[in-house]
Parts: C-alpha cells; sequence; structure tokens
C-alpha cells in the first residue's frame, strides 16, 4: 500500500486549500483544471480541461486512485460516465444529484421527513399563490444567483423567462437567523459533524460566520447535528457537505446542500482540530475521521471580496501589523467588485473583539475604509 | 505591490512544510532543489540545481524577490556572490556563518556575553585537557552526526584524524536537561520568540518535544527568551532561528544555534498562531510578524524515523482511527531505518495522555511495536 492519489475537477480556491492538508497527510493532489491561472492551479499538479467531457476526465482519473469535485457544475451524465468506466468517484451521482438540483434535493428532504419551506415546481397551471414568495432555478446558482424574491405573479413570469423551467417556488420563510452545519461521512459509514455555525448574509453572500453559534442551546446544537446525520445518511454522502439552516420558531428547516467544502466551513482550518478539507481528503480515501474538536472557545471568518483596490498585498503591512493574530488565505484570483478573493479568520476567546477585528479587516482590505 | 516570491535554496520537509503558510499567505514558492524527487519538489515548482555553483543561483535568484535557505550546507563563498550580484539573500552571509561554523559561533556567543560551554580549539599543543569532553567538526553535523564524546587523549586524536581540523572542543557538561528556543527578526528589527520547548533526546536526536516545558518558572521561560532575542540582534539574525540550550543547575547555556525553521519548532504547526515555517516568510519578507500565542495548554511532537517497516501509509488506519485528533506530517522521503520521515502533533490540555498517544505513535510508525 502506498500513499493514494487524489483527483480533484476543479482548481479554484476549495482546491487551493486542500493542497496543505494534502501535503502534510503526504497525499498526492492532481487537478483538473480550467486553465493554468486558476487559483489552485497555480501552485499545484494539474491538466487543463473541459469538464463536461467525459472521455477528458477518464483519461484524467487514470492517474488518480479516487476523482472528487470542487464544484456542482460536472453534468450527471459524465459522473455516471466515469463510474460505468470503473473510476472510483465520491459523491457518487446518485448522491451529488442532491447538490446539484434543487428540485431533486427537496424531493429527498420531504422523502427523509427532513423539514423543507414549503414548495413546488412553478407551471402555467399552479394555482393561487401567496406572494411574496422565493424562486429559484433548479440548478446552477450559487452566492444568492439564481434565486429571487418574487411579489406577483406578473414578476414570477418574468422570472421564470429569464430562468427557464423547471423553476423551483419556496415559501418565504420569517427566519431570525440563518445557520450552517458541515459533516463528513466515509464511505464505510463514519460520519462526524462540527459545531452549527451562524451565517451573517448580505445581498445572498455570506460575510462572516461565527462559531459556535452565540446563544445557541446545546439542544438546538444537538438538533443541527442530527439533521446533519440524517442527511448524509440518507443520500449515501462520501466526503463533506454543507447543511444551511433557517431558524424559524426555534424550528431548523433546510435552505441548501453543498456536497464539497464550503465557504461555511472555513472557520475549520484554525478553528478545529481537523479542517473540512483535511476530513474530505480522510472521507473519500475511507480513512479514519478526524477530530472535530474546537481549537478555540470561538472562531470568526470573515470573506474578503473584491473592491475597487486591486492591490491585495499592501494591505497586509497593516492589517498583520495591527493584528498579529489574524490568519489570512488569499485565492489569488483577478479581483473583481465583489468576488471573494480570500478570507480571513480569528480564534480566541473575546468574541467581541474577534468580530471587530474580523470586520475592520474585511472592509479595509476591500477599500470600504481607510484607515 | 504585487504578491512576491520567495526562492528556498533546498527542497527537502522544511521547504514542504512552507508550501502551506505561503499558499495561504498567497506568495509564490520556488525551489532550488536537488533532485525532483526531494520532499518539496514533489509538489512544488522547482529547478534541479547545484547549490554550490554562485552563478547557478544567481540564475535562480532573478526570478525571486528574496532567498533563503533551508539547509546550512551553501558555502559562503557562494552567499557573498549572490549578495555582491545584488540578491536579496536572508539570513545574510554574516549572519549565517554563527549557523554554519561553531567556532565562528562559540567566538560570537562570547563577544555577546552568552554563557557558552568552556571551548577551544584542539591543536597538538593543547596541554593538559579533563575528560571525558565534547569534540565537534566546526561544520556539517546535525542529528548528533560530527558530535563525539570523547574520554582519553587517544580518543581525541583518533577523532580529529576522522573530522580533521579545525577541531572543536568542549567541556561534557551535566545538564538536567536539552531545551529549545525558536525566535523571529526581520530586518526592520521586529523580533519574537515562542514558547520554549523541551525536547528529548535519543542517541543525539531529538524524538518527542513538549511545549511548554513542564515545571518551568516564568523567570527561566523569561531568560530563554532573553537569551534568543540578545542572540537574534546580536547576529543581525532576519529569519528564523532555533537556539538550543542545556539546563545546567539551573543555568542557560547555549549548545547550537540553527538559522533557519527546526525540529524543535514542528509544534508550532498546530500549537500557535504563527507557525515557524509561516514566520521565517514573513520576517524575510519584513511583514510584520504573526502572534506567537499558544493555541492550546500543551503540544506534543514526535518525530518519526523509518524502521524495517516502508510502507508508511497502512498504519495510518490504525493511528488515525485510535487517536483522531493526531496531525500527521509525512515528508514522502524514502524510508531508511533511522532517518526522519515524518512527525506527529497532538495538541491538549491533558499532558499524560498527548506523550503516550505520541510515543505510541512514534513506535507504532517505526514498527517498534505492533498494536
Amino acid at each position: 500500500m502506498s500513499f493514494p492519489t487524489v483527483g480533484i475537477i476543479g482548481a479554484g480556491q476549495l482546491a487551493r486549500m486542500t493542497i496543505a492538508p494534502a501535503t502534510a497527510l503526504g497525499i498526492n493532489l492532481k487537478l483538473f483544471a480550467g486553465a493554468p491561472s486558476e487559483s489552485a492551479a497555480q501552485i499545484s499538479s494539474h491538466i487543463v480541461g473541459d469538464y463536461t467531457k467525459s472521455e477528458e476526465l477518464i483519461a484524467f482519473a487514470k492517474a488518480c486512485d479516487v476523482v472528487t469535485f470542487e464544484h456542482e457544475l460536472v453534468p450527471q451524465s459524465v459522473i455516471r460516465a466515469l463510474e460505468s468506466a470503473g473510476v472510483k468517484v465520491y459523491p457518487r451521482s446518485e448522491t451529488f444529484i442532491y447538490s446539484q438540483d434543487k428540485i431533486e434535493m427537496r424531493r429527498k428532504m420531504d422523502e427523509l421527513s427532513i423539514r423543507n419551506p414549503a414548495w413546488e415546481i412553478f407551471d402555467s397551471h399552479t394555482p393561487e399563490l401567496s406572494f411574496p414568495l422565493i424562486a429559484k432555478s433548479a440548478s446552477g446558482g450559487y452566492d444568492g444567483r439564481g434565486v429571487f424574491v418574487v411579489n406577483s405573479m406578473e414578476e414570477l413570469r418574468e422570472v421564470r423567462g429569464k430562468v427557464g423551467a423547471p423553476l423551483l417556488i419556496e415559501e418565504k420563510l420569517p427566519f431570525t437567523r440563518e445557520l450552517a452545519i458541515m459533516v463528513a461521512r466515509s464511505p464505510h459509514g463514519q460520519a462526524a459533524t462540527w459545531a452549527p455555525t451562524l451565517t451573517v448574509q448580505s445581498d445572498g453572500i455570506c460575510t462572516m460566520t461565527v462559531t459556535p453559534i452565540p446563544g445557541i442551546s446545546d439542544a438546538q446544537a444537538v438538533r443541527a447535528s442530527e439533521i446533519a446525520l440524517k442527511i448524509a445518511d440518507g443520500v449515501k454522502l462520501v466526503g463533506v457537505m454543507a447543511v444551511e439552516l433557517f431558524e424559524v420558531d426555534g424550528e431548523l428547516i433546510v435552505n441548501e446542500l453543498a456536497m464539497r467544502s464550503h465557504n461555511s466551513g472555513h472557520w475549520t482550518i484554525e478553528g478545529s482540530q481537523t479542517s473540512q478539507f483535511e476530513q474530505h481528503l480522510r472521507a473519500i480515501l475511507d480513512l479514519p475521521l478526524g477530530s472535530t474538536a474546537l481549537n478555540a472557545e470561538w472562531a470568526v471568518m470573515g470573506n474578503l471580496l473584491g473592491g475597487e483596490k486591486t492591490d491585495m498585498y499592501r494591505p497586509y503591512l497593516h492589517l498583520m501589523a495591527r493584528t498579529p493574530a489574524l490568519n489570512f488565505h488569499q485565492y489569488r484570483k483577478e479581483v473583481r467588485p465583489g468576488r471573494k478573493i480570500g478570507h480571513i479568520t480569528l480564534i480566541g476567546d473575546d468574541l467581541e473583539f474577534l468580530q471587530s477585528e474580523v470586520a475592520h479587516a474585511v472592509d479595509y482590505m476591500s477599500g470600504a475604509i481607510d484607515e
């Protein structure tokens, strides 16, 4: 037995952040990139190809013991072609569909008796609807893209004209907060969750996470963990998955699933004994899972979004001097306004300090504030 | 200003462990390797060359903003040639000499009034000596190589015959323990130390470190820090340095210096908010230094030494399942008996548990025990 090779389809920041644990564990990584300039391809062994072409992926997979995904864009037909060719792909197509198709996901949650928002597929015969409601494209949306708040039948028809069918419509829930929980599961069925995370959103984009959730009861944290474990088992997850939840009157209701390492789990790099990136490698290789214990009382993560400034190096001098405990993660992506170009994490026991320093650093990096 | 490129001369495990913080900080790494099979060259951008040839290193340095070392083997004449060619090299030749030549180091410690063992250069006219004493080659020794316990004039002459001149001889100190402290210093003079570390040695090789040192007084920890800072300032260090110390009757006496990331600082990867590898990058780039605060009450590191087994992957299944909080660092070096092929670190608040689990894992990986 020798050290295995993991192939990742995708070479963005999630693949980039997988390099560190793969290096430590001695696992070889190979990336299937769209372009050599992509975040992880800049520094890791890769080939450039088209992930919609199954013959290219099958050729890539020949050098890998296991293949996994960094995004939801690989078509089901291509994943199934890989499986038919004998490639070990995790998550498997029949699991990954719930991360790719929101209608399939809603059906599965109902089947598993996991609480969903009231939902249906919009068609021209849909009878009376109460507005406002949420309309979502079944696939392809993220960071608020493909999700619409709709106030009238006229707006709804407009959205369908833009997005196309099938269109998922859901009740607009009066949630008090949004949270997320990461879960990992391996082929032999070992599973582990991390502490649930508060996700602070702005315009549909997560700007900050706080872990554990301030004021959450033990019972509620256990409930979140039970939901994540039940879904992981129900969809036969192999790898890590983010479960995004709404809290409504103390109830937890599933919003979205993502079957890969996820922004709401970035805090685990410093905040947990095993990061989501390491755990994903362990899970897909069927190695025992690592401890998900916290390394500190609190972990606060802030996303760095591109602003008008394109120089992302110089602000280091200021922020590193101001807050020597800040952990930086630069994705080295081309800076565009509103684009996630990095994140920072701070761990410690003074939550107010952690939150204010992270908020300051985010605003300083984006150029929203000057000092 | 854009993200800088750091060139490392050497591509062993120290360069390998620098990949993770360079990736997070967005810093480009280039390695000057001896062979593509070397630990870090397996996964990082590199060229293969001969570090004794200044023209090769000068060509390599053209693509780098700063060049640094992973080992002490680059000749002084070559480092000075790089400096003359305008290459920014850290540590500089006049600093690095104290890491390369133990006689120069002893002279400098005396000049700085830092406590040394009694020492002299052995020559045939050296008058009466009291045995046993320690004889050391001035350069090239590490992990106990080049260091000899000598019991008689006859043995001493034999050692000199083997090692050559100049031969450093030192009093053999009745130390109660060996410790080490890491220090970082940047060109603008900012300096930081980590908590001193107990180094447990066996046959001149460090097998385990425990941080902080059990039972050390605050005054003694401060004293170790003062010594490290005084040396760093006195030699105009830029980068990180390990100061290895003997404790004799409560006094701290300098044993060795290493001006690079060092085995006694590996615990900082998980045990400190800023690892020695990240701090070295920050220091040589003149970025503000990161926090050296501890992430846990205790950090215990164990070196994985090669044994008869050459399969270093399969033991994962057992050890990961037994101790889910173990952090593995595989160097992916060819396994040879006694060779350092990786290390593990465990952090937490139960020192006895951490030590016994690390000791078990080390013995299990080497094949010394079977379960």
